[in-house]
């Protein structure tokens, strides 16, 4: 018996050692970038490197300029990036497969494995990141180009999920240079069709407010969305990915006020501890799951995301996808570094083209190479 | 009499001088690309190059690997590429702000002005051409990344079209994955839903053929538009952009054959000669331009792309926008260099974003420094 309890706990050591050693793996934090988000960016990226334990990270920096600094992992502070310190950091280069510092015989490879794109907003997740990455032939974690463009713009995010039968909030498009003379039903809500978090979101209550709100919409952008303003309504979010299958979070009722101001933001972004499920039918959290999925697929693949629904009348709205949520909503998960370490071995692969000048030597042989 | 002749001729002279000097600006046409259709977008590169007689070009070549080369203007020939002897040119390295070479003292800076986006197909139409060019801040002629996305995808331009009041052919979307059990009013059309040219596209017949025909499209991708086939349906071309106004070109029948061989396709991307408009209407002319400008505002700004219409009892449809067309359709437009001039000192600019850390700095002061 003695023999089988010491055998056990052997066992169970050998275990943990061997889950530390496989999921002790290489990636990369990109964190930044030319964004109304950058700060949140920062405070993101602290966050997650508290979370991901067992990974062997690097840091990767966009600054303001979009220049990549490789950070050591002991200036992971606020204020190393605030106070300009991260400009004695080694400077990057992207190139193909990977990135490189300059040396005294010119480039040096930087291995840093693979990318996990926490860049918020601009750059991050209007399909800048994930084009840069993509094209050269780097792995990461982040919606794809598509993807990206189709969350970025609530608009399309609207055209996109009636298209795959997801419910949305009704809204009304508007542009800077139409007419403001419409007839509104109040309290709406006015957003900025592209940008994330609260940036220039107002909620108007009556007719009298509708200008000044406009005002400072179209300060961020030239199409604004109106869209009515349920009080009290019911919001849940849920997060996931598609490794070999769906890993979704538990859904989170979150704790609504009218606006998030920079202490309660910062909150926000900085979550790491667990948070609880709400309290639903199971029906109601089947009806969400459901419609996660199919926002998801085949979409999406590639990228860890939180998706915000609306209830209203027992009918599962989708209110905005979060491509980028803020530490990757690693609070929402059970398991977010097991589920990291699983999505990184199923990235979606771009497909090979091969390129052989076949049709180029055709017509060359076809004129008798007259063809210059 | 004399007098004012002469006067009147060095006049003209005199303006033909100051029209070179003005156009002579520095342009340089990026094609290749890891695409379907690299060598198409060689074949464009060369009849562009022989278009633009008045500017200062460079010529940057996208290999396979998506390595770029600076090309010599003498070598700009099919067989340069096809041979590989292009590898023995300049390699570039994309940064902020432009091109540079390696030298032996690091890397030297590569002056190469505006760029002119020729990549056809992937890379070129689906955002990463664009993304890569806008995060280093280099100026473009190309979709922007959202317009590329949108008119990459065949689905997501006719949920574009719509919303903006453009009709469009109707459709059956179907995944790799769906059932093939499905009625259909044949001829039927299949087309993979990105890529471009008339790659994986098939006409359907009748439903024994049907199966064939998906196979082939799901080769190239995994979702496929179905739309009924109109013979003889009219089809209309109309190519433009917007400089500090709208330019548009002449609207063209085209020439249409069922599907266009290599030999044509050749022919296709190397026009450069002056074609006839279509003998329509002025209403529907006119109708077909509005659709055009429908299409292009403002998602397209910085781009010229070429539109092509369906005309069904009547009204205007859009079949597809062609966000690089081949040769950027340069045989359609009146002053095509003039054009280009225009266009490259009206290109969008992105939005500055001013980076402080005063979000760091408040939360930081707020909790006395512990914020880290």
């Amino acid at each position: 018996m003695k023999y089988l309890i010491s055998l056990k706990r052997n066992k169970d050591k050998i275990q943990k050692i061997i889950n530390k050693v496989y999921i002790n793996m290489n990636l990369a934090i990109l964190f930044g970038g030319s964004s109304f988000e950058h700060e949140i960016s920062i405070v993101s990226a602290i966050t997650v490197k508290k979370v991901l334990k067992n990974f062997s990270l690097s840091f990767i920096f966009c600054d303001a300029n979009r220049e990549f600094y490789l950070i050591d992992s002991k200036n992971m502070k606020s204020n190393h990036f605030s106070t300009g310190a991260y400009k004695k950091d080694k400077k990057l280069i992207l190139k193909q497969n990977g990135f490189a510092s300059k040396s005294l015989f010119g480039l040096k490879d930087e291995k840093v494995g693979t990318i996990l794109n926490l860049i918020h907003g601009r750059d991050g997740e209007d399909g800048k990141v994930a084009s840069l990455l993509e094209f050269n032939h780097i792995a990461y974690i982040s919606p794809r180009v598509d993807a990206s463009v189709l969350s970025y713009n609530k608009l399309y995010t609207k055209l996109y999920a009636k298209s795959i039968g997801v419910g949305v909030v009704p809204y009304t498009l508007l542009n800077s240079s139409d007419s403001r003379d419409i007839n509104l039903e109040y309290p709406v809500i006015i957003k900025p069709v592209r940008l994330g978090s609260s940036i220039g979101v107002s909620i108007v209550k009556s007719a009298d407010e509708l200008d000044y709100a406009l005002d400072v919409a179209f300060e961020f952008d030239n199409q604004v969305l109106i869209e009515p303003f349920i009080d009290g309504v019911k919001e849940y979010n849920l997060a996931g990915c598609k490794s070999d299958k769906f890993e979704l979070s538990i859904i989170e009722e979150p704790n609504k006020e009218e606006f998030l101001d920079f202490e309660k933001k910062y909150l926000d972004f900085s979550r790491d501890g667990k948070v609880g499920s709400a309290d639903i039918s199971n029906e109601l959290k089947l009806d969400i799951e459901e419609s996660f999925k199919k926002v998801y697929s085949s979409l999406f693949e590639g990228a860890i995301i939180r998706c915000d629904f609306f209830v209203v009348n027992g009918e599962v709205l989708l209110n905005e996808i979060n491509p980028i949520p803020g530490s990757m909503a690693n609070y929402l998960f059970e398991d977010f570094e097991g589920m990291i370490k699983r999505l990184t071995s199923h990235l979606p692969q771009e497909a090979d083209i091969k390129i052989d000048y076949s049709y180029i030597n055709s017509i060359q042989s076809a004129k008798g190479g007259k063809v210059k």
